[in-house]
């Protein structure tokens, strides 16, 4: 359990292992017209586009009212699938060395081919297929564990904007190292340690969103510099590069954090008891504003999403050639953080949410995250902190990379990811939609599924052992 | 701040208090045939029973498909009351001593007319009209606080298997000791302390449902014994009564509760992950099972509650005179814990409930809680545990007395609520649906929502500085 061994592959070697994966794993995607679909089809009353099995998901149109934010009422197409998934890593400790098992995946939208993504990702679909063979490699860690312990196993939601009240598991399973070394591992499928993970995440698009997800139910930070160190101390096994000192909870003073966390609830409940959103189903060729014909379903303004269709071909999934719907969107999004280090102890600036696919009427999010940032760069209507992100002094970036959202979804879609850390002495106006939470009491949020996937993917790529500034920006 | 003072009234006090309130407030409430009601009607599509006004509440019908527990497919009436009212508590210390300021409120289905309330119950309606005057006396500390402190503020819900996803602000906001003096006090209000509430609590029917479910926000036992003192620190003057030293939490070790906060999460998980609830919305006079005719609407088992109305006269409220339906009751259920000191550190056995009218699938509750718990002692089919609740050794018995749920939905409902303690060497059969978890964890899910009413309201009774033993017993 000491910090002396040495991961299993060299950072180099991992890179070699990915490239290698880019190669053998390769994909041709096409779009085509919706209309030209096989299998999928327009039907029921609300019109909406599902698969002819009834199975994976359907596209459904909503129309939303709120009086929260700028915009009171609107029409959109959303994502409705009410099954419950796995999204899962094996985690193992390799001669004193945690490791991760990873897989590298290739994903239809993914606008780079292959990525590093989690042990298994499964549907329901697969996963009740288990016991009927050809089930996804891995997947009975997880579903009937026996030799394997359970560390994590939250349920955590997918985008709001996009999704309606979509969860998945997300968890993290501990094999013994014996057991964990006799597994027959296909090529796919790579151990490394968080270390190297996160280093991964300092280059754009290579670990996918659904690993992103998981990793940030991972607490992490101990012993990794100025942190606040009550973090449940149930995890202290999660980093075994760390000595066993570093894991000690030292004592925590009253004011650790800048707002207890009865405070974080008392503004949360304020929020969730004054605002009000209401859905109702509507025909997706009847949404206001949106377009419906033979070959998307797009937005007038140009500025959102769009419902598009591609036919795959892959040499690398059990069905070889298929077509299915993903969203489209143009452009880059933000998704940032502001970061400070209050009283010594680091805090995020979490954002309080709303989106139409919430299970919570509000939940907590990163300090910026727009999918349609360059309308709104040093506009009046520009959400407020997004000009900090514009171009922030080089001291202040802890991180910054581009990222792609779920290629089995999304076509293409990324989004600047970035964790500003702003100087201790300096003051923000206050907003009434956000609160500086300290790093523990966020990840003690997180288990408690109040994070959105837009503030976990994020927090993930947090790393207070990396090396600080650089030279990145937005322009 | 410290422990020297006396409480304002002594309980002999409060209870002359309570008997004079008893006396002048008084109301006549008759049952009249459903077809009777003023005010209310039964329509829309499909059917249901709505006042005019579109305010108050809704009772609408409801057909439930589960593949959890022994039913699979049932229809039922349903509470739908989609506003999140205010079930508020002010505090004050004076003298060094805290006080809680509480409301002798009478209800139409209270069985004994007036109880021991919360500072402030109030709907959205109530709340709505804060700013057009003839509000809520005191609803203002609690809308907008002012110099008032707010220390708890849960979204928290109501009975399931009665109320259609329903929940409250429960709320203890602080005044100042020179503000609480000079409030302007109705006789109908008394400040008292937390531990005459808890000896009052141990009176039948004395402490009203919301009351309960606020105080059970309110952590407590620092101090009181053998308790897990790691419980959130920010709550720790919430009892000035108890030595400073008393507050400090003790070190926890790392197995001071039988279940790590992530193996409680991820039992929850798997349940919430495994089964599914179906809800489908049914006309009031469609329900299999259901009778439905001018005088009521009651369930051909005549096990199950029935709709009926009541005709209400009072002196004590603004509408003296009003007609209203309720939710009646036959004989009194079972609300009831098991607790056991593991490594000296209190426990509660928590269970893992459905509901239809859950927010989510899977909420945690008491041990046992049964509205028909006659039909099952001793029976095959009884709920697991039940029968150790139907004659305990009096030395297990920590809490045991009937309380009533709430009197403004429920008409003359009652419960058996029970705490028993088993010897610390008693080893029970496992249950796939129950945890133990400590007292510290479990308050820490109370404020992230995880509790139900059932589990709060009980969780409010537990005093483990009150005398143990006595003769209760159900029968």
């Amino acid at each position: 359990m000491s910090g002396a061994g040495q991961p299993l592959h060299s950072f180099a070697a991992i890179l070699a292992w990915l490239a290698q994966q880019q190669q053998q794993q390769t994909q041709t995607v096409t779009q085509i017209p919706l209309a030209e679909l096989d299998q999928w089809q327009m039907g029921g009353d609300p019109l909406r586009l599902a698969h002819r099995s009834g199975r994976f998901f359907t596209i459904e149109g909503l129309h939303v009212e709120t009086d929260a934010g700028p915009t009171p009422v609107w029409d959109q197409p959303i994502i409705h699938q009410p099954e419950i998934g796995v999204l899962g890593i094996i985690t193992s400790v390799f001669d004193g060395v945690r490791h991760y098992l990873m897989q590298a995946k290739i994903e239809p939208g993914n606008i780079n081919g292959v990525q590093v993504s989690p042990t298994v990702q499964a549907t329901f679909s697969n996963y009740s297929r288990v016991h009927q063979g050809a089930a996804t490699t891995f997947l009975e860690y997880f579903v009937e564990p026996g030799p394997a312990q359970i560390l994590i196993d939250h349920l955590q939601g997918e985008q709001g904007s996009r999704f309606l009240r979509k969860r998945n598991r997300n968890m993290v399973v501990a094999l013994d190292a014996d057991l964990a070394r006799r597994l027959p591992m296909p090529d796919r499928f790579c151990w490394m340690t968080l270390h190297q993970i996160k280093a991964l995440l300092r280059h754009d698009n290579v670990v996918n969103m659904d690993a992103r997800s998981v990793l940030a139910c991972i607490p992490t930070g101990y012993g990794q510099g100025h942190l606040e160190s009550a973090a449940p101390h149930d995890f202290s096994f999660f980093d075994d590069s760390i000595p066993p000192a570093a894991h000690s909870p030292q004592p925590r003073g009253r004011h650790a954090s800048r707002h207890t966390t009865d405070e974080i609830i008392h503004w949360l409940t304020d929020l969730r008891s004054r605002y009000h959103l209401h859905l109702a189903p509507r025909p997706l060729d009847g949404l206001d504003l949106w377009q419906f014909d033979g070959q998307s379903i797009h937005h007038t303004s140009g500025n959102i999403f769009s419902v598009i269709a591609v036919a795959v071909a892959t040499h690398t999934r059990e069905v070889q050639r298929w077509t299915q719907p993903l969203l489209q969107h143009p452009g880059h999004g933000l998704n940032g953080f502001l970061m400070q280090r209050i009283d010594g102890v680091v805090h995020l600036l979490v954002r309080a949410c709303i989106y139409p696919g919430n299970r919570e009427i509000f939940e907590l999010g990163s300090t910026v995250s727009r999918s349609d940032v360059e309308l709104h760069f040093g506009r009046p209507d520009a959400p407020r902190y997004l000009d900090l992100f514009r171009r922030p002094p080089p001291a202040w970036i802890h991180y910054a990379a581009v990222q792609s959202e779920e290629g089995g979804r999304f076509y293409h879609y990324q989004n600047h990811y970035m964790i500003l850390e702003l100087p201790p002495d300096m003051q923000l106006d206050p907003s009434p939609i956000h609160r500086w939470m300290s790093l523990a009491q966020l990840q003690d949020f997180v288990r408690h599924g109040y994070v959105n996937i837009e503030g976990r993917n994020l927090l993930a790529c947090l790393d207070l052992a990396a090396p600080r500034g650089g030279e990145h920006g937005l322009h």
